[in-house]
């Protein structure tokens, strides 16, 4: 095995330092999250650390960084308290990228990378109606990461809204059908197949697959 | 588009939702988070909420439940200070998924799942022979999200395994070669093919692709 300790990592330079630590991951979800500040005007960002915090309440979370491009994002969701995830799906991946340029807080990505706002009724911030899977959600907590001066933000979830038949018979999505991309790093874009279900596991039983979805495993 | 509304989520029963809200977080990369207590005692939990936290300095975190069946891999981070994050190729998914029984503390996941424990020089916590990238944190903080009384575990990296030829020109990792596995939801196993790597995005540059990795794209 190639062996990097703490001494190599700090002595990389900054751009491959990023690109290194951001792999280390693994596959992330290609999120949007689209917000608004109070005079309804647009943001899109692209967000690779969108994580389950919790299903009772219904809780998501994601890092942001106060100080970079997301910063836009980060205001108009302390602004209105409001935001909303939407899935990036393979068809836009291109189109997803290029929201995480720096453009001016006056430009909206959603205009510059062609992706159509969408609103719904009692809910302030913008869907992506290009969207398979959107969520919003509504400000829960901003917990200070004093390690590095970024920010967990933590949002209830308020509404779903997902391509019909999805569901699957225990509340679980059929992400598969949705053609979800994911992301590596910074830049890569990947494409997903779905190998197994398995059973809840338990101590006593071996591990028992429910379904295998494709024909060579 | 199916709508599912805050009371709609509240109504579900317990397992559907957990399994539903599973689900909106989309692909999310599947580790084994090796842990030891005092006495060397492991253990070895499937993770599936691992997130890059920052670059400089190198910080990955990740959600722990207190009162679930990752109470001990929480337990033993609190006494030791250290946990190892291991990505689970694809090759070990079932084994994988067998980590996540409720086995009691005496029992060790290694052994149970079919993983071997690897230790290396001066770092007290176990790492997964079977991974392919393997990483040494040291615990950095732990944030405590009030809305449901779980924690952000932060770590700070010291030390990456990584099979030979994997790290490329820019410093990102070349994560496809390593056949990693992505879950959805709870139970759901994926393996995942690279689409494209895109240059760092600008607001006058039209998005630009670097590579395309199918010839099918």
């Amino acid at each position: 095995m190639e062996t990097i300790d703490a001494a190599g990592i700090a002595a990389m330079a900054q751009r491959y330092r990023a690109n290194f630590i951001n792999s280390l991951s693994g596959y992330k979800s290609a999120n949007l999250v689209g917000t608004c500040n109070e005079q309804q005007h647009t943001n899109l960002a692209i967000i690779s650390s969108v994580i389950h915090i919790g299903a009772n309440p219904p809780l998501m979370g994601m890092i942001m960084r106060p100080h970079t491009v997301t910063r836009d994002t980060l205001g108009n969701i302390k602004q209105t308290g409001l935001f909303t995830i939407n899935a990036l799906p393979v068809s836009h991946y291109i189109n997803g990228h290029q929201t995480s340029a720096r453009y001016a807080p006056e430009i909206s990505e959603f205009e510059e990378a062609g992706f159509t706002p969408l609103w719904e009724k009692d809910f302030a911030a913008p869907f992506v109606a290009e969207s398979p899977l959107r969520i919003a959600l509504k400000l829960e907590d901003i917990l200070s990461i004093q390690a590095n001066n970024t920010e967990l933000v933590i949002g209830r979830i308020q509404l779903v809204q997902v391509d019909p038949g999805v569901i699957t018979e225990d509340g679980t999505l059929n992400i598969a059908t949705l053609d979800l991309a994911a992301i590596t790093g910074l830049d890569t874009y990947h494409r997903a197949q779905p190998m197994a279900k398995m059973a809840y596991a338990k101590p006593d039983n071996p591990p028992t697959v429910i379904e295998f979805f494709n024909a060579d495993q």
